[in-house]
């Protein structure tokens, strides 16, 4: 039974608590957060562990192997750090850091006490993710060309980060899953409609060293959600609707095909519509595999999925983006 | 009667030749292409109009009132300066010319020789859009905070422009004609896929004076047709999907309300989402529309919707979109 | 604080057992079932309640008021007849009972001994459902033409009753709720296409002595679930979509004129197409609602909006719809 | 070439003039119909042809090999009849004809004349309804358990038949086609709501020697347009949604297992949901494939796929209906 301890019970941190609950691999120790009321609310529902208002309590518990990071950005670091200097595992919420030099310093530090540090891209375990990543890794659609993500809906604003650091994150660690590569180059635009300084709606522009283009349009401020991936391949192309509860993945056996010069005279493209094919998807709950891909790697000692080098290239890209849109726009070199 | 000469008969001429003949208040006098064989099917359908190979034949026809100029983009300036030079009134489809300084010679022409200079934005006629900016005017979206548009499909690829020239107009000219400025400021992103130095796929941003930020996307390589227009404003938000039969349009009495930092301590954020109303929408063909309302300016000597500063306007943006598209999605300003 | 015992913890029952532990105005005493596996697991998620195989431990508690039997439709007469001789009130899930003379001796039995009889129909609880009754009530669509529901998925099969039973209940519940009779003409065509004898599929039929007719399509076989009901009327339609998460309520200003042979030599009809409106509809949850009113007609001693007389009428459509179905679709008179 | 007639210009007949008139295999003689002024429209368009208000001018033309009745139903028969005795081959629009024994006897005259008799069942010409017949024939649904169509939109109402008779025949004459065999019994529920004495909505059940059910719901008073077709069968099941541009048709690899009492005590059941492949379907017009079928059986002498014993098949469902109907719902048997 792996020793674990929960830091901060605000919105996605009771999902954390009922995984690692429901687990029959965990016992759940501690449950940390600086509001008395939300502690109230945790022991209510699990009243074997404790609660507390202090992290020290949870670092000095010598039965704590895993400590799952739950709280705002910008505590990220600095919790993290602090557990993994005490030997503890760690689970930290996406993204990793609130820049990509405390993310480098978390994974040098994970390095260092040989724990393990893992992320929550939660998308990186969703079955239709994975199915994609499939696709992708049989090569079925072919060299890609584009992916174009949106992510959609009204609300949640949040106080502390713009849209860019809240939505993003999700469909950049999707794209970096998928291709397996980092940006050269990124780019965004946005605006802060409703809050001083915090961009509410932006679009963001990814190279890729293979040639690969990407674009990221996120919003909080939407009539209706989105969640819509487009990926083009030179053989087929694809649509990842996670708003529908079936058919959620397509397959489009669609392209382009470019006719020789010798054949027509000049070149000449004609275009080929195909079946279209929604592949059987899994069902299970994304947060769950990430816990069970977690526990895994605890029990194991092998590198998770999401690991920090994962998180610290995911947060290059929205540190990228946040200077890029600082800036007018003007794309930012790796 | 006016007397209406087409000139280029390929794939939109046609529809400009249906709708001119079948207008009680023209006369179809001229066809004029270069190739024998369209000359050859347009014969068939309008017997009684004459076919020539040689623009000088039209020019010539003093009972030529009115030149429609629907060929490759590269040709509208020459085809239209000698049609003004001539003292015919001037029609030429999206977008007006190749380069903004054609453009403005073009709209110095037509003021000139005090002729008639339109531009087929023929989405400005086109009856959601209408409605659209009808919606807009009596200001029930409130002040706007951005517009989001995506015109995407498999194909047609041109041979000649990218899918900034091709697409976009439509986008550009409805996004100047609802929001009534020019922007300062253009980028743009985008690949060329399947031929070298043709973009097929692209992302452009536009900033306008105002604060409003919009989006573009366009593709000639999409799974699946979209053709969604999402307007935020600080009332109200409203979807325009080109695609749907019915419900075009719909407006989102949702909105963000700002709470006071005095009621709550600090400023407090709450969602409001209310009716969704699907207005009717007039049902006539936008391409009718257009031309009744081109015969109307020829008749009165009125000033098109999309004269040539509408086009001049429009060909500035895709002018600078180009730049920056050369120029690794760097922002032009204006 | 209602003492409250719950016979029954199969599929629906743990929701209802939920539901009547969540609301501060009960107190949940007990629960039966038959196997002590299900009896397990209600015990780890409600220490503070009793469990039991015997119905008759629950009857004999003086304590308890208010039984919920939620359990195969075979036994819910005898179930809920006990427990009114016991001076209990008693909520059935829907349907009321396995025949019409079983529902009416409820019925009597909960006048004789003045208790609470609730069955449950859940949807007459829905909000989707109680802004069409709003609409209706209001006149909004005129005078009802006819309304037409399909109510389709794949599975569950169940063992011991038709589909008839299982889903059509939802439907006739909604149909007698939204327009205030009882049919007096029923009949149903269907197929027993997976287990012998017990049709999976069926097509109902029913006419109104208002003249309004009504259908319903029910089936365990189909690819998709489909959930929806078109009511139309002479002023306006209206479509259900309960598939939908948002814009589940749409109502068309649509409609045929008819011109008056006085004006037009012979009569002649136009058609009405105008605004299309999707209201906003409350987002809670339909059992809470449904449970919050029973405990109120508990404390209040007031009719339940779906009492035993709602559920009898309902029971007697199914009846009907059985006769006419072994009857190879003969229409059976009220 | 064949010498074509057409009789009846109204709402269909400019269709198949302008096929008839776009084949290269005929010649387009004469329209006749009974209003001069959609006459004159006729010969605008087709001023190589002759026009005439008198039957008798079109069957006394000897070059008049082909006679094509696009009138009223009222009228088929009488028209029809009178084409066959003169030696014309004869294509009708659907329905065949009025009744049952008017088609019995358009059969038999066909079949004393040695002349083709073709009627116009548009849809089993159609790419979707082609390619789902190909999908039933290699048994890839295993045996079909049920079929449910509906047909609604609003409008278009007729004066002289009812909703069965105007928009049934093609549901019904698309179940004959992919079933290939006739209903044993046939029933119709429905209503007049807007002119007296011709329903506008109708519900009917068809069953099938087989064992296969079939539903069809047709109305004019419908908010939206539906044309959905669901088939199930006892390996696959499928969607035909004629109202989408791409994906009109969809194979769903779900169903039903059965597992043995054997293995497991008692039977039990568990479902299979697989992939979802829409197929490539072709996008030709399907009267232009009904056309040149037409004149391929015309020219070779061979039987047409809709011919006249399929008309009649056709008819008698739709009288059988109508019996039902007129008899509170009764089933009529055959």
């Amino acid at each position: 039974m792996i020793g674990c301890a929960l830091i901060g019970y605000g919105y996605w941190g009771p999902n954390i608590a009922r995984v690692l609950h429901e687990s029959p691999r965990t016992k759940l120790r501690w449950c940390c957060d600086l509001e008395q009321g939300k502690l109230g609310k945790f022991a209510r529902r699990y009243p074997g562990a404790n609660t507390t208002t202090r992290v020290a309590d949870v670092l000095d518990d010598a039965e704590t192997e895993l400590v799952c990071v739950v709280t705002p950005i910008s505590t990220h670091f600095d919790l993290a750090a602090r557990a993994l200097e005490r030997g503890k595992h760690v689970f930290v919420e996406k993204p990793l850091a609130a820049s990509t030099d405390e993310a480098q310093k978390l994974v040098k530090l994970a390095a260092k006490h040989k724990r393990i540090l893992m992320v929550g891209h939660v998308f990186e375990y969703s079955p239709p993710v994975r199915k994609i990543k499939e696709i992708l890794d049989r090569n079925e659609l072919g060299k890609i060309h584009y992916i174009s993500c949106t992510r959609v809906n009204l609300g949640i604003h949040q106080k502390d980060v713009s849209v860019i650091w809240d939505l993003a994150p999700h469909d950049v660690s999707i794209l970096l899953y998928l291709l397996g590569e980092e940006p050269r180059r990124v780019s965004a635009m946005g605006r802060a409609c409703i809050q001083k300084r915090i961009p509410d709606v932006a679009f963001m522009n990814l190279e890729f060293p293979s040639g690969v283009i990407a674009h990221v349009e996120i919003s909080w401020l939407s009539p209706s959600k989105i969640r819509n991936t487009i990926v083009v391949g030179s053989k087929k192309m694809l649509i990842y609707d996670d708003t529908q509860i079936s058919e959620k993945v397509k397959i489009f056996d669609h392209g382009v095909n470019y006719h020789d010069p010798e054949t027509f005279g000049e070149f000449h493209l004609s275009y080929r519509t195909g079946d279209i094919v929604s592949p059987k998807v899994d069902t299970y709950e994304p947060l769950s595999a990430e816990i069970e891909h977690l526990l895994d790697c605890v029990e194991k000692g092998t590198k998770p999925v999401s690991d920090g080098l994962s998180g610290l290239r995911a947060v290059r890209v929205l540190e990228s983006a946040d200077r890029s849109l600082a800036n007018g726009g003007k794309p930012v070199a790796y």
